[in-house]
């Protein structure tokens, strides 16, 4: 049994409200409970967190080395400047996959580049909210 | 009647006190007297909030969108790499104005270019603390 | 009361003519008796010219320094390459207000960069025809 | 029931062979044969072919428009200068997803960018061999 | 006799732990009253203070300027984009010495470049837990 | 019957003097006669002018919107920097096609760039003043 | 009488079925017969070849100095990065002129850059498969 | 003897009011007498003329090609865009000088590159109005 | 003894007939044949092939493992941006020699950086056909 | 006890004549015998070398191997180019930590980067001739 | 009467043999003869120096500072690079004139950018070994 | 019979001595005495030089041109950025052939772009000492 933290990062409360073009329709809240369900029929247990807060994800990707088996990490838009979050990653002995929601590589220049997949274990783009499950069955699976 | 939300940025609470040369000698809490009264006098009315921290700034635009009918924001060094804060205004349905009190397109070059303007209804700068008066002339006027 | 001289470059003939969804429907000379009458209003006035030779700018903005207590310049695609207007307006003693009817800053790459906003007073970008009246208003209170 | 067509492309004929510690132990032929049961146990079909001659991928592509219902592609090294194969992917009605092995964004500085990112639905990378099923399921549950 | 503030930033709570072969063996609360001692040996008092919050950074050298006779940051990797931070130290009127444990000028490529230095009186860097005791000293010295 | 305006730009009224080993032997007032000959021949009517200065394009783009069908346009050095030409061709619902008698792409690094070429509706480059007749032709089929 | 080749790139076998809007709604079959006929009315021939490999596209381009009078190639997406055609090009002596069926200059930034314009005689974009007519044109014409 | 074109182009009118610092104290008028007089006591003969329309600086250099045995030109600030007045230089067979009154190599980036001075025949530059002495000693040597 | 495979790229089958001021005028038959005889009187044995085909030279490097005791390759223009090459040849454990007829270093910009170089053992370039002799030598010499 | 070695670079001799403001006002002289005192208060000797020959810096480094237990180095300005140096500090296994008087990441853009860094223990830069006391003690500390 | 020093750099012993087509068929003993008598007729004293050493021409110009007015220096290829020689020039109170004999603007790319041309007095390039004569006369005039 | 100089620049005194993983054990002088016997062997002769002062490496290759048929030159990190052994190759009449003892095209950005090498004869890098045998053995074949 593999114990999974989902952080998601800024305005991923808004998730259902901002751009549902881009984003799709489900808020945070479905999404989550839809995750832990998901962890659960897969034999593991999920907990999510969100916040907007940089200094809070580098709180809980600290503590998670000790309480979780791994992390599914939407950092939002701090992926593409907070060194702080990658070195925050490369400090914890537990493996974190990114990942994005729509396809970054397919947006704005900026998007292009992640600061943290240098010390992630893996990134999935792209994939909608089912990105977060193919996640879940990877950190599981390891 | 428009309700205009005023939101400066980190180090502007040190106004007046910050190199004076540049951005000028009254202190934040007279600026925002002085914005309150000038909205009122238009015929609507002004709330000016200030944090040093990314987070409050975000919370504060989401929670714009259903209280205000456009936003001045002067997002101070965060202009220029907060990605979130773009991605935060991208998500609501008021326009939001970039204020700048002195004239970033003249100062270093790292100054020159906001990550938030591709978002942003228009940008004022340059013209010291009148430019908060005229971004919410222009909310007003919309 | 001041003087303003008022000065659109090339291309904005076309106002009203040329991609309304960007520009807006109404025509130059429309504008321009709109902010003539505005400057009235507040007391002053204002004088408008367009040309789309650099040269005619040039001579204008020379000959300025005499006659007007400020200028509201919209340079057009001049502004992102005549380094020549930027030697025009540091030869003279009195203050220019960049103004861009559209947010120059969410367009194509090469309308970020402003050759000119380094020696201009400042600069109001995106928010349509009204921009050209808070320019005034700004100049006027300077 | 989906069909899923899996294309390997240049020096993946040598996994197992080729530096197994970015890329694994296992051969190419198992990882097909895997695959292919994979596909089978949810409901699904999956071809798989590999070739060394970007002619090939190309023609593939192509064909798969009318034979299958997405794919899930590893163009090795061309992911990173093949524009023949970004317009491929552009030219066809299904869903391609790029799958890496390895983590190309914590690898030398060129495997950071894919030139068929934009292009396809989205990106699984640094998962290792798993990947591959992570995009076999994506494409199935689409 | 003068006050010496001591700033950690983001991730170096996690001293001792994270990445010995970089950063060393020693975690931060033993560093810290190290510096404490070795301020009062000579004949001076250090405060120590650590957050992963940008904005308690903020706060801190705004407020030390009363309070403080210099401060000793290291930044962590806020070092590298947080322009907020280099607008706080240009705000105050006391030296700022960069401190960095590891040679930041010998790790990856976006180490090399500090968005803070041009405003800190100096910088010491690649001398392990030494260099805050450095910063010390020629803090007191000035 | 088609009216075709075609347009020299600066130093084209030097052609059979200007490095005739670029440029070829004939001058510019046989290469007009030629052109206005070879239109008739195709059943329409090509009208020509020539200008050293930027603002005489801009105004005869904008005219041409009423009273021609097509512009071929050889807008010589401004190619490379005229930002005024390229909001003046898209300011017209005409098409414009580039014409360039040397191959552009082949000479210097500035000249491989045409800040035109995103709003014109082709280029054709390197075919020597034959380059005229086919544009011309282009535009008459259309 | 003149024997020209054209030469279609990769994906260019899918004009007709891939994205219409850009390249038109005619398939290659029916334009290749096309231009057959029309370089006969214009008293040459014409021979039509298509391949997605590079190397096919070598060998012809080496084969055509003995057999052709000039060659017409849309080299596709190889346009871009293709240095063995450019080189390929280079080594024989005959014309060769680009032909793109949509305005490379006006699509995305890689588009823009052609690495075997350099050694091409001149370039034709923009004007749809109009443009392989002009290009046989120019080389009848030579 | 040898008859010398003086030509300064924009802003130059302004010399002896703008920014004296740089520019010096001497207006155009005297400098043009100065320059008269000193190439009749080295047995020559100068012309002078300023213009802000850069149409006007083609046309002379053009028609100089058969009045003068050189030009010493002072191009300002088309000196850093105008690839016209390149073109222009390129197509006359008499040498032209740059002269630049301050050093633009010690000034803002873009003024370091000049686009003309690869088809000048030299280029003095720092040596105030005394600059333009020496170019037309130097034209004179020739 | 030591096998030694040759392996030449796309349009070196043109050399004697492409550009012989710069590659020379011996045909690449004749060179073969040469560098076999070369092998021998060396005590070592030589294999020689050549293709205009990518996809050729990864099969040939990939095969060659087993069979030859290294390569000397002069990759022709897939030196600049085969990745794939560059992939196939960190994939094989001997040793290969990069051999460039002409010296690339002091040719167009784009023949400076080879992309194969930091896999391959070293690089002979600028030396002519000689350049094959020495490859040969340094590998026999291994 | 400790042997160090002082090396000053190029220019270092003007200390006191220089450029005052930026370097303080002490010769080298006297510099220098001040550091050999510190030394030996701290139970160390310091021998003190200047020269404005880049291979005398060479020599000495090469040298100190086997005389001194570590180096403080102040290359000057070839701080920014010598290769030579980094590679003469990579080839001798004592430390060597980089001293600048300035804070040359406060200066002009060139002064930024050291190409020395990457192979130094250290950088201190800003704190004046100080630095060379931090210097000393903290390689009598290693 | 002014003293002047003249100092030539790197290769420029080889005047008068090396690239004649370039640098002119006069040696540079010859020259050296040539501005001393220059320098008496007009009545001051000139003193000719070449080092191929960088830090010789260090010396010299630390030394020039007591015993000279002025420097004319052509520094040869030390321009592109030797910061050493701009930190040099910048530490002495007299001015210093570049000397370039070829039009170092039209040559290769590295030739255009001067390390040293910020804190020299001006810049004399491409009039050949007259610009000597004419940054004497220039230092004589000051 | 050919006469060889072989020059070695700065830090190659230090072989044997500096990073044996990347330069051999060898040291210098049985290097060099090998290849005065290699040289011999084949029927030439072999001077060898070494310095740390790229001044004396421009006097002997100013000095060789009469004195030798070539020369094999090593300029270790001077290849880098000597712009001054570039020109001193260039104005010499004898061929010049780098040699690299490691592949500079595989390590540090830095050591990718020789500055000389647009002037060499040809390159040979990363074949170890014996770069230096079939350099000798290129320049008599020559």
């Amino acid at each position: 049994m593999k114990r999974i933290l989902v952080i998601n990062g800024p305005n991923l409360n808004r998730l259902g409200k901002r751009e549902p073009g881009i984003y799709g329709k489900n808020d945070l809240a479905s999404i989550e409970e839809h995750l832990i369900r998901f962890a659960e029929e897969n034999g593991s247990t999920a907990v999510c967190r969100q916040s907007n807060h940089e200094g809070d994800i580098l709180d809980w990707i600290h503590e998670a080395e000790n309480e979780f088996d791994g992390i599914a990490l939407n950092a939002g838009a701090f992926t593409h400047y907070s060194y702080a979050i990658r070195d925050a990653i490369a400090s914890v002995n537990i493996p974190v996959i990114e990942v994005h929601i729509s396809n970054i590589h397919a947006r704005e220049e900026f998007r292009h580049h992640s600061v943290i997949a240098a010390v992630a274990a893996g990134q999935i783009a792209g994939l909608g909210v089912k990105g977060y499950e193919l996640a879940v069955l990877a950190l599981i699976g390891e």
